[in-house]
């Protein structure tokens, strides 16, 4: 029996994003799991990171996000939805994200949820050490997580060659800076397609396909992004010549990039 | 004389993401343009977009914000502060958005700015076609835009090979999938590196290649991103098998991908 959170992000009950939420709440309990939920409109959650998450301030006369964070964190001053967020996560051992895609990305409400859960002391700068314990290091190291993306434009725009950009780099900055940054293992992420343009049928298809993907959440190969401190970073910043040759940007930092392209 | 719009997105007046907003707007009025301003913590920016957008719903059973979107920027039922938002943008030659990297993106209120501003029928299914007006066409066509980014990590991290990926690479979902898509010409990012940690000469030198770039907001040559209706998307979705042959991913978007490797 595993701990599974999932946090999600339409205000729509018979939503796409919401029918693929409760299954995945019944795919999960079916299979023996307990189910955390971060229902972020339902909890009306507060999406504005700002000087109101402090109640202490170190410094009352200069707001330092990185500063008020850190020290909010170590000395339980945090608000407390954060804190309870952060209990949420700590608890699991995987985190689900569902949310449409809004310009490529995920909806304010999800993003202000990094924002201000992701504290300094436990998503960065973990242990006081800097950036000592990141990507594959951290805070969630052995907890696995998955973005489930309802996209609403057609499949093709995303392919290798769409014009939108393929969706796996375009979700990046989420899968590898916010969630192997701080040490889980990400699992390639599932999307459905003309998402608003469904018929009953391609919804039955989806939420298959999606069953089939929660039935493997613990044993599915996560995304084989490169580990800061497995040797491929000698200096903790930069590639080393010897590895990915001759190759930049997103795909460098995947050791197989073939599995990587075509998730 | 042209007229500016900066959006930007952090609370404190002292942070150098508003220094450099400062500087933004003194720089531009003193070169005869003006300049207008959307302080988004400030004006306590909403930043879920969620039912209350919608004063007249044309299915209160179920909450479309695609379908509701669309009518309301069709009927003039938008929120006002929405409709204030895009009044600003069409107003003027060219927009600058300035705010703090947090996990790799937006703060959620600069976020939800373009969750909410970005409707239906202006930003994306302009004119009532499709996808026909996008990426190089569109509601915002002639307009520039640029991103002024803090960001709190090192430059190396960032490199073409360093752990975080490439800057722009990161913001490809913002300069293209949010700004080039609705039309807009978009300049190379402009980015300050160890934000947090500046001696007083750091913020100089920034503020200095700041300026540097805004006094030629309106002669440097914008990323040369593909146009959709330009001959290199026969289909409309995906490039032709003779353009930027064995290339996939973000940079085969870009005409000329060395100068958008290392903008």
């Amino acid at each position: 029996m595993k701990t599974v959170l999932i946090v999600h992000a339409h205000p729509e009950p018979a939503s796409l994003t919401r029918q693929l939420v409760e299954l995945s709440v019944h795919t999960l309990e079916q299979q023996g799991h307990e189910v955390l939920q971060s229902d972020l409109y339902g909890m009306s959650w507060k999406a504005v990171f700002d000087g109101l998450d402090f109640s202490y301030r170190v410094d009352p006369g200069y707001l330092s996000f990185v500063a008020e964070s850190g020290h909010a964190y170590a000395n339980g001053h945090q608000a407390p939805d954060v804190a309870a967020e952060q209990q949420k996560v700590l608890a699991s051992d995987a985190v689900i994200f569902q949310f449409p895609l809004w310009w490529y990305g995920m909806p304010a409400i999800m993003k202000g949820w990094f924002d201000r859960v992701w504290a300094l002391g436990l998503a960065y700068g973990y242990k006081g050490a800097g950036n000592t314990y990141r990507y594959g290091d951290g805070a969630f190291k052995g907890k696995r997580a998955m973005l489930c993306v309802a996209v609403g434009g057609p499949a093709q725009d995303y392919a290798p060659r769409g014009i939108n950009g393929p969706l796996e780099q375009l979700l990046f900055p989420i899968t590898h800076g916010a969630l192997y940054f701080p040490g889980f293992d990400v699992l390639p992420s599932f999307a459905t397609y003309g998402s608003t343009r469904m018929t009953s049928q391609d919804v039955d298809a989806a939420k298959q396909a999606w069953q089939e993907r929660l039935v493997h959440l613990f044993d599915d190969a996560p995304i084989p992004f490169r580990r800061q401190n497995g040797g491929d970073y000698p200096d903790g910043h930069v590639l080393a010549d010897h590895v990915a040759v001759g190759q930049s940007g997103f795909l460098a930092h995947i050791a197989d990039t073939a599995s990587a392209a075509n998730p």
